[in-house]
């Protein structure tokens, strides 16, 4: 095996043993095991003669400069879902140290600073992005009160790890940087059906989330005839079938009904409510807006139709953030140059790099993954992928040291 | 307000208010309420003359005899669902009193038993028909052995109430019988629908229940094109509407998908699990049976053309069970006496009424239920509809004792 590939996957298996939970990878937002995984990665970079500190919010940081020119940051986040796989996230920051290592043996004058994210999933208080947004300056400090399931606080939280919640607007960076590139697996199936290792990524798809509570009546199932029913659940199959139909007309649209609720839920009475969730993603707002009004309208129409009521929460209208288009058409020529298909694509899930596009220029590397599989103990990286981004490093980072217009 | 239906409204709102939980009822086999039902019929059953026991398996019984001759049976049961209405089964031994009090006020000479069966909805120990399994000789020594949600036997329970669980047995009718008829609320919508008050029941449905599991993939809700999931819950939602049309399509059969269960059940992932509930119910079994070998069928093709995998638990096949024309027609023609439309419809629901058939002649009189609601704290009757079912009591009865080739 490469020995780049071998160490890090050799570290990403490690740092899967530091979990809050035996025989399961579950490390939430500066819980005990993050500890180890610090020490682990604060040695790597010690390695690599990289400065290190931990800012207020948890966010492990390793600073290499050979100049005083602007830096490049890359980085990824450590913390994960409960039941988690070994590379999410973790993947991007021991990636990112080869690419430091990489920097250094071609002795490029690029300062490149590497940043292990305290949080993303947004797991322990609800709310992600946790480490990025005090990286970029955007950690509202109500944030602080937010409580965990054990009732205890963020402030309270980021004190027992031995950080002053007081400084995290500290963790600003008010560096002079180049850039941010955050090298992640793609967690779906496309490179794969695609046979191709890696992909650019041109923009963070635009979400829109909510729940539809369809109402009804609740009946006995076998004494109220079919034409004096109003049968939520099969209000809900009509509708989440234009959900579907819709999205598969429409060009990179994907619209997910992943949550369905039915009341009172018991094989022989008609259904009485049946409430559904709704996520439909796009890279382009203007779409997913309007295909969000359609099924909204489809909603309407169809509860209408049946004497149905129908209720809508909305919960999340988050715009689409397109990545630095330089530097991913860099990671493409890269790829180009390395006899890679220079494949782009939106990422549909949202990571570090939408947080960090608000402050500089940002973008992606996705290295295919096996199944699709991701946030499931099966998730996989295959070496093949490893080899092929640590084989693009050395001219992205070349020609991102040549660039001074950044 | 008519004096009869004043006295049964009274009755039953006292009984509602015997009850296992404060303020809401719910009365299962041989709990402690049942003594409190069973003491307030024997008053009323004594008041009548009746000469009155409680068999081994809870049901009270009362008998009238001013003559040898072979008797009518009359009852419904006195258990309730959880959180139940007040008519339910109830009001069904209260109107037989009235019936044996309109019979003796017209000095019939007709032997008339009313019995309050103890259990009919099952809740208790997952098996309905407890109290009319046993007088129709139909009950299995092995429910002895079930056990209720706190871990008591049936046969505990029973000697708990001070009953003898080995004389179960004895329960079962022995006597001269001339038929059975149950009174009994509609709990469904037709009655209203059509603005009567009153049918007389010609079968109940035979029932076909099953669970479908579609078993697809769960995937990134974001990362997963349209083009490569495979969502159980999408899946699903194709079959129910083949579910519902078919069922519009087909002559008084109901098909109910009431229970849904999806996992993981996350707004932001695919659905890679959907199981689903059937409940397929027909007057004439060959109906019922074509109809669910076909819905079978289309989720198996739904499931094949979107590469699925489709797992069918049969849970019931339960054939449909006539009631016996004489007593139904004779219902019928009391009706038209009344000045009432001889309206005659089949039970989509069980009844004791069911189990009762196996042993003798048997029918059913449905009172228009409000709403079509049962099994509900909104369940109603109301006064006209007493009131009708009272007023074709006298030529009902006096045409059965007027009968002697039961």
């Amino acid at each position: 095996m490469n020995g780049r590939a071998a160490r890090v996957m050799d570290q990403c298996r490690q740092i899967a043993q530091m979990s809050e939970e035996p025989g399961r990878i579950t490390r939430r937002f500066l819980t005990p095991p993050m500890r180890d995984v610090h020490a682990l990665l604060r040695t790597r970079m010690e390695a690599l003669d990289m400065s290190v500190h931990i800012d207020a919010a948890g966010n492990l940081h390793g600073l290499w400069s050979p100049t005083n020119a602007p830096r490049l940051i890359l980085g990824s986040h450590i913390d994960t879902v409960p039941d988690a796989g070994a590379f999410d996230g973790v993947l991007g920051v021991l990636m990112a140290m080869e690419w430091v290592q990489i920097a250094q043996e071609l002795n490029l004058p690029l300062p490149m600073e590497v940043i292990a994210f305290s949080e993303e999933e947004g797991v322990r208080f609800g709310v992600p992005f946790i480490g990025s947004r005090a990286v970029a300056g955007r950690f509202d400090p109500a944030l602080l009160a937010l409580k965990d399931a054990q009732g205890l606080t963020m402030e309270q939280v980021i004190r027992d790890f031995g950080l002053d919640p007081g400084k995290v607007a500290d963790a600003a960076i008010s560096a002079a940087i180049r850039g941010f590139v955050e090298i992640h697996i793609e967690q779906g199936p496309v490179l794969e059906s695609q046979n191709l290792s890696l992909a650019a990524v041109t923009a963070i798809s635009g979400q829109t989330r909510m729940t539809l509570e369809f109402r009804g009546q609740a009946n006995h199932a076998g004494t109220t005839p079919m034409t004096l029913r109003r049968d939520a659940l099969a209000t809900a199959a009509e509708w989440i079938a234009t959900v579907e139909t819709l999205a598969r007309q429409t060009q990179d649209l994907v619209a997910t009904v992943g949550k369905m609720e039915v009341e009172p839920n018991a094989g022989n009475v008609v259904p009485g409510m049946a409430r559904v969730s709704l996520d439909v993603r796009h890279v382009h707002d203007s779409t997913r807006v309007g295909a969000a009004t359609s099924l909204l309208e489809s909603a309407e129409a169809i509860a209408n139709r049946r004497g149905l009521q129908l209720e809508v929460k909305h919960q999340l209208d988050q715009p689409a953030v397109p990545m630095d288009e330089r530097l991913t058409a860099f990671l493409a020529e890269a790829m180009e140059a390395a006899g890679l298909p220079p494949k782009r694509m939106p990422s549909g899930a949202g990571h570090d790099a939408m947080v960090m596009a608000a402050k500089m220029p940002a973008t992606m590397l996705f290295l295919r993954s096996p199944g699709g599989i991701s946030h499931h103990p099966a998730e996989a990286v295959r070496e093949q992928e490893l080899v092929a981004a640590l084989e693009i490093a050395g001219s992205f980072l070349r020609r991102i040291a040549s660039e001074h217009n950044f």
